[in-house]
C-alpha cells in the first residue's frame, strides 16, 4: 500500500457515470478526492446536483473548461478522470503531455480506446489531436501489464467490457469461427446518460423495448479491436446490436458464435475456467446458467455462463455487469488500482444490491 | 356478415391470455360470448377474479373439468377458445371428433401447431392423443386460406408470430442462408403466467433483465417449422433466445441472418413489401427504422423493420408484437374470423395505448 | 344520433392529453377530425411524432399559432379542443366570442375551471383576459346540466376530478366536517407532460417516488372550488399534495375527512350510491375495497371505495382513475358529447387493459 | 472497539430483510457471521437462493426448527437477528430467557415491539408468550439508552421508523394537535417479502398504484406506542394507511397534522433541528425540500423534510427510507451497534446508490 493518498479528480463530474465514480472514490481508503468539475453546475455543491449526497458530498463545482482551473487540477492530482463526451479528453491529455506532467488520465470517453486513431476518426467523425499518445485500452482483465505503465488509460466502455469478457476466451482459444460472431446487448436507461431529451423520458421508455443503433454503433469497432488482437490479429467483423431495457442500471450481453468443427462443450467451459479463474471480477456461473443484470447491480462483477447447442453447433455466451461499475466508474478504478500498484479489489469489494 | 352472432366459449379463461381474449371478445360485435371456465375460481364472478372487469364482465366461472359442463359447452358454442397449458387442448379435440360435432376450435396452446406430431412429442415430453387432427397452424399471414375450412385451428405461439413474420419474407424468397438464423428474442412478464411463483415477484424481476430458455424453447421448433415449410422444405434448424423485459406486456424479436451473395438493400425491402403490402395487421415501418414495443400495446399490429450491415452481409429484422393480442387473444380472434368468413380486422381495430 | 357527424379540431395534439384526444376521437363513431395543431411538430405526420400511429393517423401537423390557420380551425369546426399551456385558450376563447362563431370550445388546461378569475390569477400567476366567458366547469357528473349549453367548456383537471368524484357526496351530504379535508394523491408520469427535462428523465424517476407541490399545488383551488359549492357555498380549505408514481399512467387520490358526529358507515355507502347509482362512468367498489389504477387504465371510468375507521373517525375515501382518460381526453369527450346531446357514452366504452 | 469480534447469526436469513441483514452484516468488520437458518432452503448454499452472493456468501443454511441447531445456535452467538413471521420470534426469546444465556436477540419481526403485550395480541391476534421479557423497541434515535442494556430489541418496522421519525418532533415539543395526525405511507414492493403470491407478481403489480391494509395496518398501534409515549403518556390515535409503490425498494411517509394556534414555520424547524442534529442517519432536508426514496435508496438514512401550510395550519412532514435498510436491517445493525458498544455507524456508512 502507499504511504500517501492519491489525490484525484473528476472532470466532468455530473454525468451518470462521474457521478458513480464520485460516489465510488469517496470510499475508497487509498485516495484523497481533490476538484470535481462541471460546466453546467458550476459554483454548485455536489449535493445539490445529486440531493443523495447530502453531507457524503458538498463540494463545490468547479468549471473544468476554465483554463486556470484545469491546469490547477492536472497539476495537483496524481490522476484525473474524465468523462466527458467524445473529443474533449485528449485535449487535456495534450495538454498533460505539453506539459510534461506525471498526471496519469483515465478517459471514461473513446478518445483513448484505439490503437488506430483512423478507426477512431471513421465512426466518432471527429479528427484525433492526440495520435501518439502514451496509453492503453483500459480493460484489466485482458491488458492488465499494459495499464500498469501506460499514463494514459482508455477506460472500456459499458457494451464492450460485457461483450468483450464473454468472446474473449473463445477467440483467444480459436474455438469458435470469426466472422460468426453477433452479439445482442441490452442495457438500463442510465446508459443514455443525464441529458434532457423527449426520447429519455419515463413516460417515453417505461412498459417500453427498442433496439437503436443497429450496425453502426460506436462500441463495435472497440469489440471488434480486442477481438481481433486476440485472434492474432486476423481481423474480426461482427454484429453488435443495442436495445434499452426499461429499467435503470445493468447489461446483458447475449453473444453467439459457430463453434469450429470439433470443439466440444468441455473445450468452451475450460476456455472460461483457464481465462478467468483468477480475476476476482468475474464470477463464472458456468454451463447451463442465466445471470441477471440484478445479480451484479451495485458491484464491479461480470457474471458470465455460456450455453453449447448441439443442434446449430453454436455457442451462446451471457454476460452480465453493471454499466455505471464495471462498464464505467468501477473500472475506471479497477484501472487506477493497478496504475497505481495497488491492490486491484480496494474500494471495489462491493455487495450486488438485491432486491 | 354473419346474420347470427358466434357463439363462443373461453375454456381457461382466467389466465392473462384468457382474460385478454375475454376482453376483445366482449367488444366483438359479432360474438355472443357463452360460456367461461376456470378450474381455480369455479364460482366466482369474472370480475371478482379480474376487478378490472366491474360491471363489464360479471358472469359466473364454471368448471372446464366437469364432464357434463364441458359436452355442453362444445355443443351450445360454435367456436370453443381453449387457453390451458400443453397436453389439455388435445383432449376437447378428441371429444369434439367423437361427438362429431361441428364446433370449431382454437387453441392458444401448443397441442395443434404441429405437422408433425413428433416434433411436439420430443419437445413438449407428452405423448400426442390426436394425431390425424382436421387442424391448421394458426398464423393468418402465412394461412389464411387453410384456416378456412380447418376445424381445430393451433393458435401460432407468441415469441413464434413475431419472429416468422420477420423471416418469412426472406426465407421464402431465398434472400438469405437458411442455417445463418439466430432470434434474440424478449418478452414482458405477462408472458409467463398469472401463477404465483418466487421467480415471478415484482421484487424479483423488476430493475432486472436476464435470458431462459437457452437452446431448448419450446418455441424454437414452431418457428422452425414454418420457415422450413417456407424454404420449401429444405429444414432450417436455428438459435432462439428468449428474455424476460421487466415490463408488463410487448416482445421484441431480434433476428439476424446473413444475407446470400448479390442479395442487395432493395431486394431485402422488395421481399417484406411484396410480402405484406395487404396485410392490414403487419404495420413495415422500413429500412433502417425502429420499432418499439409500446407502439403497438394494447393492439394487433406486428410492427417490422430492416436493417442492411454492409460490412457482414447480415441482415438484422425487428420485429414488434404485443404478446397478449397478435401473440396470443387477438390472434386468436383473427384466426376465428377468417374461420367464420368475417372481416378479418372486425373487433380487432385497436388503437395501440401510449404513453 | 346526429345525421351529420361534429368536426372537431385539436389545438395543441402532441402533449400526452393531446395525443391520448386524437386517439380516441378517431375512434369516436360521430366524429370527423379535422386539423390537428403543433407548434413543435409543423409540417410533420402525426405518426412521426407518435410513431404508434403510424397507418391510423398520417394527417400532417399545422401551426395554430398562424393567425390564419386558427381562424380557419374556429370556423370550421363545431368544437375545439385545446390542450394547451395555462394562460393560450383565453385567448382563443376571447376570438371565438369576439368572431361571433358557435364554434365550442373544450379547454383541457385551467383557463376556464374558475368561477372567480382572481382564483385563478392568484394561483397561475396570469391575468385573465376572457372574464365574462360563457363557461361551465367541466366535471359531468356534477354539472351535467350546465354543460349542455355552455359555449366554453374547463375541462376538470386530473387530480381534482379524481379528488371531487371522491368527496362530493360527503361534503354535499354533510356527512364530514368541512375543514378535515386531506387529500393524499399519487400520479403516473404522463401527467408531467411530454418537455424535455431532466428532473422526467427514466434514470431520475425509475424505483423512486417523491412529493411534489406540498400545499401550494394549482389544482388545490379547483377542488376547493367545486367542494364549496356543494357546501352550499361556505369556504371548504383543505389540504392537496401530490406524488409522482414511477409508472406510466394512473390516479390514486386517498382523501381523509373526520366524520361528524353520529354518522355511520352506512350513512357514507348511502352517500356514495345515492350519488353514483346512474353513473356509468363511476364505479362503486364498495365499503371496503380496494381500487387500483391498473383496474382503470385505458377507460374513462372512476373506481371508488371507502373505509370509515372506528377508532378516529375519519372516513379515508379511495379514488382511481385513468389521468389521461378519465382525468383529461376521456372526460374532454364526455363533455362534447353532453354538449352536442349525443349518448354520453359513445367513444368511451373503453375496458380497462390488464395486466 | 471490542478487541474480538461479535458472533453473530441470522434466523431466518432468506427473506428481503434477512438477506439484506447477510449482505449488510458480511462487510460489518466487527462481525464474525456464523450460522444462517432457512427452513425452505435447508441444506443449500446461501448463494444458490440469492444468486447475487455467488462467492460472497456460499455458506450452508441449516435449520432454525432443529431443536440442536437452535441450541447451537443460542449458545454459540452473541447476537441472534431473528426474522422471522410474527410469534416466532418469542418462542427463541423464552429459550434464551429459560436456558440463561446472555446472547441477544434482535428481533426484526413485531413480537417484542410492544410495552403492552395485549396490544400486541389484539393486532396481531396471537397469545404473547413472553410477557415480562427484558426488551426495548428498537429505534435507535428515540431510545438508545435503553438499547445499551436490554437483552432483547424489538427492532422498530419499517413503516413506523419512517413515520415516527417524521412525527417526533413535533408531538414531543406539542406543537401539533395530538388527534389530528394522518400518515399516508407509501412503500416499494420487497417489503411484501418474498412469498409466492399471485398478488405480488411483476405483472399485477407493474404500472399499478393501490393502498392497503386502511384502518387495520399492524404498523399503526406501534406508531401510536412511540408518539404516546412521547405525548408524555397521553395517548395518541392516528391514521395509517400504507400504499404499493410498484417499485422495489423504498418508504416515503406523507404525515399531515394540525399545528397548535400560534406556533410557527421556526418552530417546527427548531424542533427537528434541535432533535436531529446530532443523529448521522437522519439527514434534515429543511423546510420546504422534497426528500425523493431514491436519494436514500441502499443507505441506512432517513431523510426529513417538512412544509407548513399557513392556508390549512397544518404541517406536512415527508420523510424517506430505505425499507430494508433504516426499515430492518440496517437498524438491526444500528441496534446492535449500540447495545455491543460499538460506533453505531460502523458497517453502516453506506452512501446512497443513484440512478
Amino acid at each position: 500500500m502507499m504511504k500517501e493518498k492519491i489525490k484525484a479528480s473528476v472532470i466532468g463530474s455530473t454525468g451518470y457515470a462521474g457521478a458513480e465514480l464520485v460516489r465510488l472514490l469517496l470510499k475508497h481508503p487509498q485516495i484523497n478526492l481533490l476538484h470535481l468539475t462541471s460546466e453546467s453546475y458550476v459554483g454548485k455543491k455536489y449535493s445539490e446536483v445529486y440531493p443523495h449526497m447530502l453531507h457524503l458530498c458538498d463540494q463545490v463545482l468547479i468549471s473544468g473548461n476554465d483554463e486556470k482551473n484545469l491546469d490547477c487540477i492536472l497539476r495537483e492530482s496524481d490522476v484525473v478522470f474524465v468523462a466527458l463526451p467524445a473529443g474533449l479528453a485528449m485535449k487535456i491529455g495534450l495538454q498533460i503531455e505539453e506539459k510534461n506532467l506525471k498526471t496519469k488520465l483515465i478517459d471514461l470517453g473513446a478518445d483513448y480506446r484505439f490503437d488506430d486513431v483512423a478507426v477512431y476518426e471513421k465512426w466518432y467523425k471527429t479528427k484525433h489531436m492526440h495520435k501518439n499518445a502514451n496509453r492503453v485500452y483500459g480493460l484489466a482483465e485482458l491488458n492488465r501489464e499494459k495499464i500498469k505503465t501506460a499514463q494514459i488509460i482508455g477506460n472500456a466502455g459499458c457494451y464492450t467490457t460485457a461483450s468483450i469478457l464473454a468472446l474473449a476466451p473463445l477467440v483467444k482459444n480459436h474455438l469458435v469461427c470469426p466472422n460468426s460472431l453477433v452479439i445482442d446487448a441490452k442495457s438500463g436507461v442510465s446508459g443514455s446518460g443525464r441529458k434532457a431529451n423527449v426520447n429519455n423520458l419515463m413516460a417515453e421508455l417505461y412498459d417500453n423495448f427498442k433496439a437503436y443503433g443497429v450496425a453502426n454503433h460506436r462500441h463495435t469497432p472497440e469489440i471488434e479491436q480486442a477481438l481481433t488482437e486476440l485472434n492474432d490479429g486476423k481481423e474480426i467483423i461482427l454484429n453488435f446490436t443495442p436495445h434499452l431495457i426499461p429499467d435503470s442500471r445493468g447489461i446483458l450481453s447475449t453473444c453467439y458464435a459457430k463453434l469450429k468443427e470439433g470443439v466440444t462443450k468441455d473445450d468452451v467451459s475450460k476456455a472460461f475456467e483457464d481465462a478467468y479463474k483468477d480475476e476476482y471480477f468475474i464470477r463464472l456461473r458456468g454451463a447451463g446458467a442465466y445471470p441477471e443484470t440484478k445479480f451484479v447491480r451495485g458491484s464491479n462483477f461480470c457474471d458470465l455462463a455460456w450455453h453449447v447447442d448441439p443442434r446449430t453447433n453454436r455457442v451462446i455466451v451471457l454476460s452480465a455487469i453493471d454499466n455505471l461499475i464495471k462498464g464505467a466508474a468501477g473500472q475506471a478504478i479497477q484501472n487506477m488500482n493497478i496504475a497505481f500498484a495497488i491492490d486491484e479489489k480496494v474500494g471495489l469489494e462491493l455487495t450486488p444490491m438485491y432486491p
